[in-house]
């Protein structure tokens, strides 16, 4: 385990940059990453955005969504690709080919493609302060599984409730890869920032391997890189 | 994760063998490895002893023993260096320099020593009846743990009686690398072979990760080779 | 550069063997390898059959001929692939598919196709007593060549000769791997035996990189192991 | 060949920076880099301060010069070794255990202290417009050298005079790791810009292999990533 304490959310984020960046030079053929949507990885989307748009010499590289929340009722695509299109592939110019959709359709057949392509050089994870990250939330998958389709009990859809504009719109199911998806990458970016994640961090080193603390399997990953921004490194 | 099944004890021995040699041959800098002891790999290192005595092509390659299980009152080597230097340091002539013990004495610092000779680039694994590895038993560590001293209480002590003359020589205490440290092998080797393996080889295939079948960690590690005889696949 | 002095040609054969089992084993997606005809990898090739016939779990292993000297007149296919069919691919009944066929047709897409296909993970190289290697004889092809059709004059239609039951069956071209194409792969493996290879072994190690001594300018790749007998060294 | 135009200078220091960093992350254990003094890697070494200083997490990084020209008479550091430490050593702080001299009394150990070392991840290397690189220049040294010393002719001072305040002070030899130490890196990382270095470029992709033109040799390394602005590439 890499552990790297940035002194803020710009340092944070601009690190792990320069992690996925290095995926994207240093290796020759085609490089798979999977990417996550939520907050923490805004601003390095942001830099990132600047150093892949429109580069020709980097159409290597392969991005693989690691989770989706889908509409019930809007024909429209899901949440994480919605937020990841919006912040990261639609102004980087990422061109179709190289976006991997995952979605209810397909997400039975998500780790079988991945490996016939190679397998994952590197995924980029939060981690939320109940410890889920993906959508490996408590209470959700076991720690031998692959991608599979949770059920959406009333917790999960209190949850998610703020992704939709009306209830109806809520689905009974979402689908994420599973800690065993995430384990098989060569390379685990975990990244954390604010004061709001410095108890799970602290959490995150100290607990013994939970399944109610879904993130703590990540820390058995023979190559793991974990990048905190003070603020949540504070209570280590 | 990549399963082979061989057609028997001999070929699994060869495959084995030949990751093994594998990592010796293609790595021109120092290799680090991690070998088991115990009966599963006998014919193994019998057929590797060949490939590896007085070699001076192979001096890049440097040895850790993973678990040792003292002698109390006798004044010589514990029980798992013992066996390998019968089954395989001796006759194959490795260095003194290249073999690195591990015991009592210096275990709290077996995890930095290899992290700061460049981590091991493989580890071989034996599973035991109980799906125990290196010296991790059943209701000993727990996943998140490192090389540790494990207090032999009354069932470990009628298990290890075996391998010492007296009673008064069985030790209080043996060391082992704990889940944590095997994880963290860029390469993990695990070998099953006869039909007495064949339970727990199905069992390990399908169980839920299990504190109570400690090798159940090992399906998540990135870069796992299972080789089996069929004997010991029968079951799957 | 990684040297090793074998004891004898089969001790070479099985160490040249093992290198190549290394790649096949140690990387768990496609592995692209190159192997050369010739006298010298007969035992090796001997030995592998044993290791890779019917495997499925090689299957992930791919073989790209890297030089062919057609037939003008009879419809076979030709001397190199006639030649690694009947010691190699048919006995170790290598499935089509992992066979890559080198030939006047599709010479130009050679080395696109494979680095599309993720580039060679090792080559297997002999060395001429003139220096030659794969079809870069000397005054044939220069450094910085990909892979070409040569033109043969007479010198070398008398050297091919010895290929053809009749004179109207030598070719005016045969196709070879260049020199570029050989150092782009990632590891090259060299193998030399016999009193007849110790005077270009010597020559070597010790020339300047000359176009005259065509395997020369190998000594510069950052990736090779050599792999002699006592017999091949023994002007060392 | 992985070939990158960058659309201007700023852009061309800023991809290799981001090449240089993604292997201070993505080995975990020690990084070996070599990296170049002159004009060229200016602006990069400014960019690079930043990601570097003063950071904990980039301990494992070490630094090889690969070239000196030393002072006759004054009695400082030479030319190389003083430019590096203006522009980057000093700036950048790092530790004086990270940063590896190269002079007249250690250059003959330079390659076996690398190889030890575990040998270098990437170089970083700029090319003259008569196509020298490091201390290879034209009428040096030969494709097959290591690290030697070289006599200053006539045509040498008169060329490395303006780095003197006297003439008395210029050398009579100097030192730099040749094309085979070079050749021995696992990455090589080429570098150019502006229109003054189009010529060269356009010959270096087109030229064979030639001693006239000695950065000619580093087209058949397996692993090398060109970086060039667009005034650079404007004659390709």
């Amino acid at each position: 385990m890499r552990v790297i304490i940035a002194k803020d959310y710009d340092d944070m984020s601009k690190i792990a940059m320069q992690n996925l960046l290095g995926h994207m030079f240093l290796k020759k053929d085609r490089v798979n990453l999977s990417i996550t949507a939520g907050s923490t990885p805004l601003r390095l989307y942001e830099m990132m955005i600047d150093e892949v748009k429109g580069k020709d010499y980097l159409k290597n590289v392969h991005y693989y969504n690691f989770d989706e929340i889908p509409h019930k009722v809007k024909k429209q695509e899901g949440v994480t690709m919605t937020d990841l299109r919006q912040y990261f592939y639609t102004p980087a110019q990422i061109p179709a080919e190289q976006i991997h959709v995952l979605d209810e359709t397909n997400y039975s057949t998500q780790d079988k493609r991945i490996k016939d392509a190679g397998g994952l050089d590197a995924m980029l994870l939060g981690i939320g302060t109940d410890g889920h990250y993906c959508g490996n939330l408590p209470g959700t998958t076991r720690f031998s599984q692959y991608t599979v389709s949770i059920p959406c009990d009333d917790r999960i859809k209190s949850r998610i409730k703020k992704f939709y504009e009306t209830e109806d719109d809520i689905p009974d199911t979402y689908v994420t890869m599973g800690p065993a998806s995430v384990m098989a990458a060569r390379h685990l970016i975990l990244i954390a920032n604010g004061t709001r994640k410095a108890e799970i961090m602290k959490t995150w080193f100290k607990t013994e391997i939970d399944i109610n603390i879904p993130a703590s399997i990540l820390k058995l990953h023979p190559n793991i890189t974990v990048i905190m921004d003070k603020d949540a490194a504070s209570l280590l």
